[in-house]
């Protein structure tokens, strides 16, 4: 069973000329939306403080902050970026692993991409090797790895991350294997930090990791043989399940990237059939908060799992309370960022409708449906059945739909026409003489101006 | 159970002046011997490649890599320095959890120390409290932990990091909560590395990680409340035993640096007593490596589970073989870093010897006990049993061993007069007026003479 070897010798030989046409379009998109998710919370308190502690600790600023005006190291870009485009919990999800695929692997070739010369063409391709790479090792420890606590977008992302700067690097196929040796080495993010300022911090550090990784591989810096599959590997140690034909079969043949989805709520998965449906009937029988005497949902066992918070307190908390989540789309008619600032969470008339939510397990029921029962106090009951929520792989959102989705998020951060000519940049990402001018029009032309008289 | 907050409690309230003298003594013992090992091996290939990856991405070059004339940031003075000290497997070890307690938390508080004012006293104090922080954690696991495989000097090592490097930064009670939930969420480091360039990068990675956590948790970062204890926290998920008493209780009043340990020998102390024995019985019955035919060992199951690699290629991997080190015990009469070069590993003498050395489990036998019988060509057999290895708790080395091993590690790096003022600088680290002494007095001067030329 030669796993890691397998998965090296795909990810050094393949040709980009053998990526199918909807492959690289679902890059695209992927792209694009990872970008709108960066750009969107780069203002956030998050990456704000974490930047107060490293700035000045940067090496060499070859690199971009999405959306920001200061510049730093390329780890450090890595890292933040990574952060940034997870901080809204509104990036890309790979439904079959959990996984957020984009952060990790976008973050480090972004960043590697200022550094050194990277096309477009060269970008997209790696992009997309790294994102085969993590979502195929997630598929071979999903479900028991994520189960067991583990934040699979972290412990499979620092592999997609090395992977792609791998690639770009041009390592040979040894160097390849160290690579993914070093970044089994590397695997790391628990599920106890959801709800607070690290776990957006995840792909972040899986993207910086798996860059270092790649970086020492290529000046031959040992490592495991059998990252992935040796008897104290990666799938040993980190998962009682391990299918290494989910990693080796197919390579080339199929594309992960093609089971990616995009959110139009910014939070988790499992709770978009609820606000989809609470939304629906919001609109359809025109009511207000104060209508509802109590809500029933019939749901997957993930939703309490991971969203069950009864008492949010702060809008990040809010993203993991189904309750909230319901309450705040009647009270909005949306699910996007504004449904979960510190304010609407704190607000007294969601707080008492959010207490009449009851969520149960029903068998049967998927991680995009939902079973939604809304009792008035006139007495009528209303009823939603989601068979698959908006932005679920069988019902994605539209090319406009994320063009949408990118302007809403960068409103206020980029003018209008910046905005555009980004979201130009990441559909011809395969066409770009330098991947970099991404990162580097995510900067509205006036942060730059301050940047510069910041330095006089 | 409020472990992480306990914890947390302790390190950002215990008093220097309440450290006994033996804590304090024993302290300078782990740093002298940790000094020397990472001088030892400032110019081993591992260092060399991962400098050659990481060099120009430098941030400000505040800090040292002991041993070197090269200047870098303080993250990667935390890697390289964790990463040298444990390139030789020749640093300390904490017996009751197979723990290189020094690595991860002097790594990173060393860099700390060159970045800001420290004194001795806060150094020695901090250095404590981070090793006090990892046993301890490292204790409430063990062996379950590091029976799956997990490397638990990476593991623990990086909340001794936070733990001590949160301490210089005067974190408050809540801020050092979030940088051990950090710290948990970086836990990494597989052992199917081990034999690798991988495995010495492993302290280093826990120093550098340690600090990021602990300076993030200064800018308010927020991280999990129960990051060890909590549900979905480190213990639950990397360990299937978990005794938080081994944590919480007796803080102040127990110190784990007295269970340390310093190694005679530059390979796993597994291997201790063989080398031991070894060595005793070659100098007593002047042996040849010739005059025997045939080794048996009777031995604790680590010592297979760890070291039982039958044909090591070059002198890392011998490092994991107790077959070869006893047969370089044999020929050269010690097991210093002379018994794992490359050529010894591949001296054909030696390698027929150790072809026939065996090693079987036997109950009753502790880690650092071992039964050895040489059967000699002449018909002789001899016999050793050794109770406790040198090196070992029971029979620790000296003050003056320690200071003979430092002479013999950093001898053809640092000047005779140069080593011994290092020395006296180790032993006197609590009433040193800066720490960063220690590690400016690490490089030679003609060393810093080259780097200033280079420079131009």
């Amino acid at each position: 069973m030669e796993v890691t070897r397998t998965l090296a010798k795909f990810l050094v030989s393949h040709k980009a000329a053998d990526l199918p046409a909807d492959v690289r379009h679902e890059g695209a998109r992927s792209l694009l939306n990872w970008v709108a998710c960066a750009v969107g919370a780069s203002k956030h308190q998050t990456v704000k403080r974490a930047l107060a502690a490293l700035y000045d600790l940067s090496g060499p600023r070859d690199a971009t902050i999405l959306g920001r005006r200061e510049r730093v190291d390329i780890f450090q870009a890595a890292l933040l970026n990574g952060a940034t485009s997870h901080t809204f919990d509104f990036d890309d999800t790979h439904m079959k692993t959990v996984i957020h695929p984009s952060g990790p692997v976008a973050s480090a070739i972004l960043a590697l991409a200022e550094h050194r010369p990277v096309s477009g063409r060269d970008f997209l391709h790696a992009f997309l090797l790294g994102v085969e790479a993590e979502c195929r090792i997630g598929l071979s420890v999903y479900p028991n790895h994520y189960d067991t606590g583990w934040h699979i977008t972290a412990t499979a992302g620092v592999f997609g991350a090395a992977a792609a700067a791998g690639r770009l690097l041009k390592l040979n196929e040894q160097q390849m294997v160290w690579a993914l040796g070093t970044a089994a080495t590397h695997a790391c993010g628990i599920r106890e930090t959801f709800g607070t300022m690290a776990k957006p911090l995840h792909p972040g550090i899986a993207a910086r990791n798996g860059l270092m990784s790649a970086l020492l591989a290529k000046k031959n810096v040992t490592s495991a043989e059998q990252g992935i599959e040796g008897r104290r590997g990666f799938a040993a140690i980190l998962s009682t399940k391990f299918v290494p034909g989910e990693i080796t079969e197919g390579l080339g043949k199929t594309w992960e990237i093609l089971a990616n989805s995009y959110k139009p709520y910014a939070c988790g998965v499992v709770i978009h059939p609820a606000i989809d449906g609470c939304i629906q009937l919001r609109n359809e029988h025109k009511l207000k908060l104060e209508d509802i005497a109590r809500i029933d949902l019939k749901v997957h066992p993930l939703v309490l799992e991971l969203t069950g918070r009864r008492t949010p307190k702060a809008g990040l908390e809010g993203k993991f309370s189904v309750y909230h989540s319901c309450a705040a789309a009647i009270l909005l008619g949306e699910g996007g960022e504004a449904a979960y600032s510190d304010a609407i969470v704190r607000n007294p008339r969601v707080i008492r409708l959010r207490d009449q939510v009851n969520a149960v397990v029903q068998a049967g029921v998927n991680e995009d449906q939902m079973h939604i029962t809304l009792k008035l106090k006139d007495g009528r009951v209303l009823e939603k059945y989601i068979e698959h929520a908006v932005g679920s792989v069988a019902r994605p959102m539209s090319d406009a739909d994320l063009e949408a989705k990118f302007r809403a998020l960068t409103k206020g951060i980029l003018p209008a026409a910046q905005a555009d000519k980004l979201i130009g940049l990441c559909w011809n990402v395969g066409k770009l003489k330098s991947a970099a001018e991404i990162a580097r029009a995510s900067v509205s032309a006036r942060a730059k101006v301050k940047a510069k008289a910041r330095k006089k």
